[in-house]
């Protein structure tokens, strides 16, 4: 399965959790696992739409790897999504072709992974602070695949753990 | 009350939901009603933090426009929440700008009423799709008052109904 992780994060220089996850799935490119890092290819935000509809149809599974700002996806991920994903290329009248794709959310959150229930602090789970995200891939035909989500980076990670989570990230991305 | 109204469509020349909205939501300027129209503020998407902070210290209810995109926001209302609330002033030691306020969505959707239920075509509700920015306005201390929701305007929306959802927009923005 080919797979393509587009990571979004705005600030990799000083990211701790998302950079290593990146670095991790690069060292499988060879598997057939191409890996961008959004930010860095377009830092004054605009996007190269036939570039990154090409990589999209050259792949059957997509990772989008980012850390949840805001109870969502940085803005870059935002404006792919506005600026990628056009009427007649992934829905509406001929636009099929992400049809059958697989989309597949990593995502790293600050909080604990407590935060995110009902009776949390946030009063919603994980599945419905994602749920654009799902919705989205329901009109453009593509599976949702269950997110791999890392909570509470910002309290409990610890070296060792970053290095089996870099480890399992891999492994779940590349599963059949 | 003082009411600032942040409207966030890309293409407001081509919009015509969004442009009556805004358009009628300046006629009440006098009222203590103030329109931005953040896309022509910030056509390269630089956006003044401090201008933005300033504005929101200023006003009380904050009023976010915009039409659904991918069942959120257009990507510059995601940039100014990544850039605009920020720890120290939003949330965290010494964050406490925005406590008290009021946070009030009034969106738009293309997709009639119906889609948007667990058993609609999206299979979420407004709701749902909504919840990062609830669980946003939870985070920085900011009331959720219950969105303005103009749902089908892509197929069912005559002038005259507009105009309608026009004076009806503006009175439901203003009521105590």
């Amino acid at each position: 399965m080919k797979t393509l992780v587009l990571v979004f994060h705005p600030n990799m220089s000083e990211s701790r959790v998302n950079k290593r996850l990146m670095l991790e799935a690069q060292k499988h490119e060879a598997d057939g696992i191409t890996v961008r890092d959004e930010y860095h290819c377009y830092p004054d935000g605009k996007i190269d739409v036939n570039a990154e509809q090409k990589l999209l149809e050259e792949n059957s599974r997509i990772v989008l790897q980012f850390p949840f700002y805001w109870y969502s996806s940085p803005s870059l991920l935002k404006k792919w999504e506005d600026e990628v994903l056009l009427h007649g290329w992934a829905y509406g009248t001929g636009g099929t072709k992400l049809h059958g794709k697989q989309m597949l959310l990593a995502v790293s959150t600050g909080a604990p992974a407590d935060d995110y229930r009902f009776s949390g602090t946030f009063g919603y789970t994980m599945d419905e602070l994602l749920s654009p995200f799902k919705a989205t891939s329901i009109m453009v035909g593509m599976k949702f695949l269950k997110p791999f989500i890392l909570n509470g980076v910002m309290q409990h990670l610890p070296d060792s753990s970053l290095e089996a989570k870099s480890a399992e990230y891999v492994k779940y991305i590349s599963q059949a």
